[in-house]
Parts: structure tokens; C-alpha cells; sequence
């Protein structure tokens, strides 16, 4: 009886079939488009040392990971962690590139689609067990790397279905430039960039109260407002690069010109029409140094994913500066935005079959086998019922399980060499030679569209 | 610099892209199989609360497996551990069997293709992170499913290109029944089985000297052997019918007629050239309680993968008995065995891309990423050089990492409207209209072949 010992661990997720396939299907795309960007798959291990994940991801981040006991007397005695559960895939992705450096290529395109392990407090759509669908490339600082970054997520989400996102596009030193030249001190740019982040959610009044509690002075908080919400007037970038120009903000200038060439370079890519350069994107991680992207549809707060560029970070066990830039499209969150708009294919269904074959009675059951095996072999999905019984009661099956079409091979059909298919919609039926039935069954639409 | 800290840990791999897609190409065709059998996907956590999987595996069983600390002082203080990592597959079905036994189908058809973690020694070919891919029946008594299982198993070594295997059965009764009919008193079954498991490692001798340590009885040991190694002998199931018979041991005869059954349910599946009944095969879990297989190939001592009924165990959480077969294929022994015999087609190669764009200088850069989403959108696999370089340099690039087809738009061939196609095995180059290049790359067959 079911009880709470069969519950699957707090915050983790059993995935039933129906759960399964709609995962596959949104993975399978972005694999997909991801191989035609020329990205190629990586998967490192759920299990780390531990020293390698300590200490990577802050005060915070080092409370939330999950430590493997020390096997034997030792552990137990001592309750010592030697292991811990993959936090990221960052981190990994940092120590595979020191390791194989000798024998990856210059410039190193992957993609990796793998669960991660938080010990978060579960809370609505927040779980402990969730999948990063990271895209990243390493060893090049030119603006093509961006420029394809968006266009391949682009692709993703126009081939999943979603025409009305946007790109935010905007650049870590352009806030950097717009804080330093309101008059917001260095020191506080941090603080700040946390503020301003949480804008979509708090709104400006929100922020500029938050601002005011993290010390920042009212009127330099002001000065980049007026900057932040500025991206509504069509020539607010030009009047911000004569602001940087005339304040000789080298790197502001500087900010924008990539801004304008990550925009140009886009022109001709699936990303043209979705691109906008937003100056109050600021994502809250702190580790990135160029430019910052962010993808969002109107109906979901928060993101459906984010990236930038990180010209820090892999470099943390090489000892070198290694650059980088990356997206990762928040799975969970596209599975929650497609489910609600109902976006999957009919093929992405709860149907386990095309097909049921019936068995007619135990001598008869090599004749459904090897019926099965045909229309296997021709691609079909094809469930055979495990025992003979009565054939009212096997068509109930393939109602109840949405099977469309039920084979029955009855003894006077097979003296006529003939069977039987029934269509479960319109309730018809007829007799089809034994020999044209894969022929049959592979030309009805329904058959071939749940191929799977 | 690569040092200790960036290995994987002890036992643990990181797949590389080459890697990932032998696994994947294996995997998918394994999936695929499974699907057209209307076996339907299930994905559990790696993580499990603790007392879900001890005291399942045995106790030598219990020490494998790694338990994560619990979190915040207290883990630390006590060392106690709340949950632990998925050990097999069979434990969180019969979870998930028990949990959802109100909206699985009475007969519940999976396939569950997902890592496992043991802290067994690492040694070669035995890791602490491997998967398994497992398909199971439950809630069905009938032959019909050991007969699908074999014919499952047949259909995926078949698309992977195996042609030699054979896939061995035998009944856990038939050899309770074999051991009885010998002489050996039924407490020493179970330490009999074990020996004979070993027939393939050890040899005749071997477990004839096995089973004496283990104090069998040498005069019934001997007639055992005689009835292990009759399979040959064309007669041997009628006559060791007759002796069941004869000794009014009616399981054993129940065996019999079990495995002649599967045979028969078999003769039109793609089981009926692998499947033999093979008296010696007794699978070293104790949890069997009907028929039993195993697939071998002769190059490979042990086998590419096994299973069997075992009615007594799914029912472990709910408390009712529940029947239950299933098969277990071995993902990293298949791979092991197609690696040395090179059985991966050319598309699952190394080869991240079909085509190489190249970059002739920063203006053009738009046109080349143009160019690359037209072929992308055509389905094929293509990298761009990242940044403008000499085209020596960037074709060289392409020869280095196996990339078929060049395209180069210069900017005389720009003001023609034509492209540069340079195919790199024959080293020849050729000048398409820029509309026609995606019709011309596409109908070339090494571009459709790698397309993956």
C-alpha cells in the first residue's frame, strides 16, 4: 500500500513515462540544435571530490552541497565527506579543460545536459534534483561565440514552438561604466548590481528603496535610473555612448561597441528578430565579465535562461585565463511554459503503442508474436496482450491505454489468411491479408505520426 | 597544468564527445527497441532516502553503497546520513510499482536506462558510476513476456550489428528440481548454485572442487554434472523429462514445459536463432524464481547481459506478491566489445561537424554566420571559424578536426554571389552559387551520412 516510505527523497522527482517523453523530446531538440552549431556532448560524473566543488561556489553555495560519507569504520566513526554531488556544470566543464587539455580542441564547443543536486528547501518549481542544459565555449574572445550563442538558443525555442520570447542583451561593463559614472563608488557596484537585478521583480520604486538600505547615495541611484529605463527611446544608445564619450569612459564606450557588434554580426542568424539590448539586465551571477544574456517570454517571471561571458572562471584549476562564454536554458522552466500552453506534439503523447495484438487463445499466441515482429521491425509501436482472454476485454485494454488500433487474429481469419484491425476512433473495422497488414498499418497516419 | 585535482574521482569517468555519442548511439538504439515493444521510459532519482535501499542488497550489499550526510551541524556533528545513491534499478521500480500502483497500468511494461553507484574497488572494466539498462514485465505471469524479453534483447544486439550471440535459458525450478532428483538436500541448494555458476570461469573440474569445498556430496554432485553437460546431447530434455517423471518431481517437469513453452512462443520472433536451453546456467542473484536467461558472445568472458522471473521481489514495499520479469543489458560491456570489434557506424564518429565556414575578415563575418544558419536549418552539423584568419589557417583547422567540407565566401566570390566549396578528402574546390549551396552540400552523401 502506498505510503510514505515509497515517497521518492524530499525534493526529488519520480519521472513516470508521460513525464519521461516530454523531457526527451524538449532535450532531444536542443541536443539537436545544439549538434548543428557544432557543440559536442560531454558528461562528467554525478560524484566529485569534494575539494574540487568546495569553495567554488561561496559561502552559501558550499552550505547547499551534498557530501558523500567516507565508506567504512572511518566515516561512520567520523562522519568525514571525501565525495560530493555535482553542484553545477560549470565546474566540472573547468576541471575537464585543465585535464585533457593536451588533447581537446583550441576552442572547445560543448553542450551538456545533465541533473545537478542542491540541498535547497524544496519549494514550488524549486527542487533538489533538477537538469542544467548548459551550451558553452571555451579558448575564444572573439563576438561570433555570443552572436552564436543566441542564434543556436534562438533555434531551440523557435523549434520547441515558442515564437514570442525575447533576448535581453546587455554587458557587465556597461554597468559597470553607468554606476561609476552616476557617482557610484567602486566598492558598491556589487551591492548595487544585486538591486538592480531584482527590477523586473520589485519594480523601479522597489529598487531604488533597495538601493537607499545598501548605502547607495540617492541621487547617483537616480543618475542610472534614468540610464536603465532609457532603453524604450530608439537613440538611447547613441546618447549613452556620448555620455561614456564626453566622461571619457573608456570602457563604456567600449561595451557598447560589442553591444552593436553582437547585434550586427546577429543580423543574418535565427536570432536577429528576438535580439534587444536591455541596460537593466545585470544577472546576478558575479562572475561575469562581457556581455550578459537572458531569455524571457511574457508569461513567466523570471527566465526561461540566462549566460554571458566568463573570461574568470574556467581557468580556476589550469592556473590560466582561459575565455568563455556561455547560456543555459532553465529545462524545468520550458517543460512548466510548454505544458501550460499545451506546446507538445501530439506524438509526445501518454500512448505506448500503435498497435495492440491480441491473443486469441495460447496456440494462436506464436501467430500475434510474430505479427508483433513485423510491424516492430517496420517501425511501429506495437504492445501484444500478455495472455489470451476474452477479445472484449483486450480492446477495453487498448482503449483504456489510448492504443488506436487493436490486431485481432482469429482462427477462421488465419484459415483465410487474413487478420483483423480495428480502429479504435471511428470503432470500424476490416479484414486485411495477413502478408499487406504492415503496409496497412504503416500507411495510416495515426501509425506513423506516433512513431516514436 | 593538469594535476591529481582534476581527475575525475576514484572509479568515476568523464565522457568525452566521442564518448557521449558511442554511449548515446547505443543507448538510443536500445531505447528505440524497447519503445516499438510499447515498453514504456521511467527515470527515479539518484538520490533515495537511505532506508529505501538498505537491508535490499544483502549486507555485502549494504557497505557498497554511498550514503550522503545529513545536512547542517548535525550531519557533521553525528555523521549520520539520511539518503543515499540509486544502487540498481529493481529497488526504486518496485518503489515506484508500490507508490503509483493506482495509476500504473495493471500491467506496468518500463525500460529505465540510468546511472548506479557502488563503492566497489575500481578495476578494469568496473567502475563506481556505470548504468544500467534495464526492461522489466510486471503484474504478468504469462511466458509471453520471457518471450518478448528475448526477442527485445534479440532486436537491440541485431541493429547494433551483433550476429554471433546466443542467448542462454534455463529455469531456477529445473535446477531445484536437478539438484533434489541428485541427492543434494534442499538447504544446500543455494551454495550449490553458486558453484555452478562458475562452470564458464572454473570448468568441470573447478566446480566439481568448488562444490565438495562447500561439502556436497561428491556421488550427487557427479550426477548433476552429468545432467549440466548433456545440452549437447540432441535427446536431453526428453530424458531428463523422464527422470523428473520417473521421481514424481513434478517441478522439475513444470520447468521442463515452461522452457518449451518459451522456446515455442518464440519460433516467429527474433529470439528463435539465439535462444538455447543450457542446463548449466543458474545467474548468481538469488532472487530468481522461474526462467532464467543470459546473452553470450564468445569473445567475452561472462555475459553482454541477463535476466529472469522473480515473482517474490517487486512486492517488497507494497506487500503483495507481484510478478515480474525482466532483463538487464550490460551498457559498458556492449561498448567494450563493439570498441574492440569497431562495430560503430561512420556517423558516430569524432567528427563534431559536416561543414567548416570560414571567416575571410570582420565584414564578412555577417555573411558567413547567414550562411551557416541556411545550412543548420537544412539539418546539417556546421562549425564557424571563430574569429578572421589566414584561410591556410582555418583549413588547416578543419583538416585537424576530421571537418569533410570548407565553405569560403571571399569577397570576390561575394560580388560573383558565389561560394567556395573545398571538399578536403580530395582536396578539390569548386565555386557554387551562394542559393544553390544548401542543395549542393545536402545531396552530398558525406554530409547526409554525418549528419547525426
Amino acid at each position: 500500500m502506498p505510503s510514505a516510505h515509497t515517497k521518492p527523497a524530499r525534493g526529488m522527482r519520480d519521472f513516470l513515462p508521460e513525464d519521461v517523453r516530454r523531457r526527451e523530446y524538449v532535450i532531444g531538440v536542443i541536443a539537436d540544435v545544439y549538434r548543428r552549431y557544432a557543440f559536442e556532448p560531454l558528461e562528467t560524473p554525478a560524484v566529485e571530490n569534494i575539494e574540487t566543488l568546495t569553495g567554488k561556489y561561496g559561502e552559501e553555495g558550499d552550505r547547499l552541497i551534498f557530501k558523500i560519507l567516507k565508506r567504512g569504520e572511518e566515516g561512520r566513526a567520523t562522519g568525514e565527506a571525501d565525495l560530493a554531488l555535482r553542484y553545477d556544470l560549470t565546474v566540472p566543464l573547468a576541471r575537464v579543460a585543465a585535464e585533457y587539455r593536451a588533447t581537446l580542441p583550441r576552442v572547445f564547443k560543448r553542450y551538456q545536459v545533465q541533473p545537478v543536486w542542491r540541498a535547497d528547501r524544496p519549494q514550488k518549481g524549486r527542487f533538489r534534483e533538477f537538469y542544467q542544459c548548459d551550451v558553452d565555449v571555451i579558448g575564444s574572445k572573439s563576438l561570433v561565440v555570443e552572436a552564436e550563442l543566441c542564434a543556436a538558443v534562438s533555434d531551440v525555442l523557435e523549434r520547441l514552438g515558442f515564437g514570442d520570447f525575447e533576448i535581453h542583451l546587455n554587458h557587465r561593463q556597461l554597468l559597470t561604466a553607468l554606476l561609476s559614472g552616476a557617482g557610484v563608488p567602486p566598492d558598491q557596484h556589487g551591492t548595487a548590481l544585486v538591486a538592480i537585478d531584482k527590477l523586473d521583480k520589485i519594480g523601479r520604486d522597489g529598487v531604488l528603496a533597495e538601493l537607499q538600505a545598501r548605502g547607495i547615495d540617492h541621487e547617483a541611484a537616480s543618475r542610472v535610473f534614468n540610464w536603465l529605463t532609457a532603453g524604450s527611446s530608439p537613440d538611447w544608445l547613441d546618447r549613452l555612448n556620448e555620455f561614456f564619450s564626453t566622461g571619457g569612459n573608456a570602457l563604456g564606450s567600449a561595451a557598447i561597441a560589442e553591444l552593436t557588434e553582437i547585434v550586427r554580426l546577429s543580423q543574418g542568424t535565427s536570432a536577429a528578430r528576438y535580439l534587444r539590448i536591455e541596460p537593466a539586465l545585470a544577472r546576478g551571477l558575479s562572475y561575469y565579465t562581457g556581455a550578459i544574456m537572458e531569455v524571457r517570454v511574457k508569461d513567466l517571471a523570471g527566465s526561461l535562461g540566462g549566460g554571458g561571458r566568463y573570461d574568470g572562471l574556467v581557468g580556476m584549476f589550469s592556473g590560466e585565463q582561459v575565455p568563455a562564454c556561455g547560456f543555459s536554458l532553465g529545462l524545468e522552466r520550458i517543460l512548466v511554459v510548454m505544458s501550460e500552453r499545451q506546446m507538445f506534439p501530439t506524438s509526445v503523447s501518454g500512448v505506448a503503442a500503435d498497435v495492440l495484438v491480441t491473443q486469441w487463445n495460447r496456440e494462436e499466441a506464436v501467430e500475434s508474436l510474430a505479427i508483433a515482429r513485423d510491424l516492430r521491425h517496420a517501425g511501429l509501436r506495437v504492445d501484444v496482450y500478455p495472455e489470451p482472454d476474452k477479445i472484449g476485454k483486450q480492446i477495453k485494454y487498448a482503449s483504456t491505454r489510448g492504443i488506436p488500433r487493436v490486431v485481432v487474429a482469429g482462427d477462421d481469419e488465419r484459415a483465410r489468411g487474413e487478420v483483423t484491425v480495428k480502429d479504435m476512433a471511428s470503432g470500424t473495422q476490416r479484414s486485411v491479408p495477413r502478408l499487406e497488414l504492415v503496409d496497412a498499418l504503416r500507411a495510416e497516419p495515426e501509425g506513423s505520426k506516433l512513431n516514436g
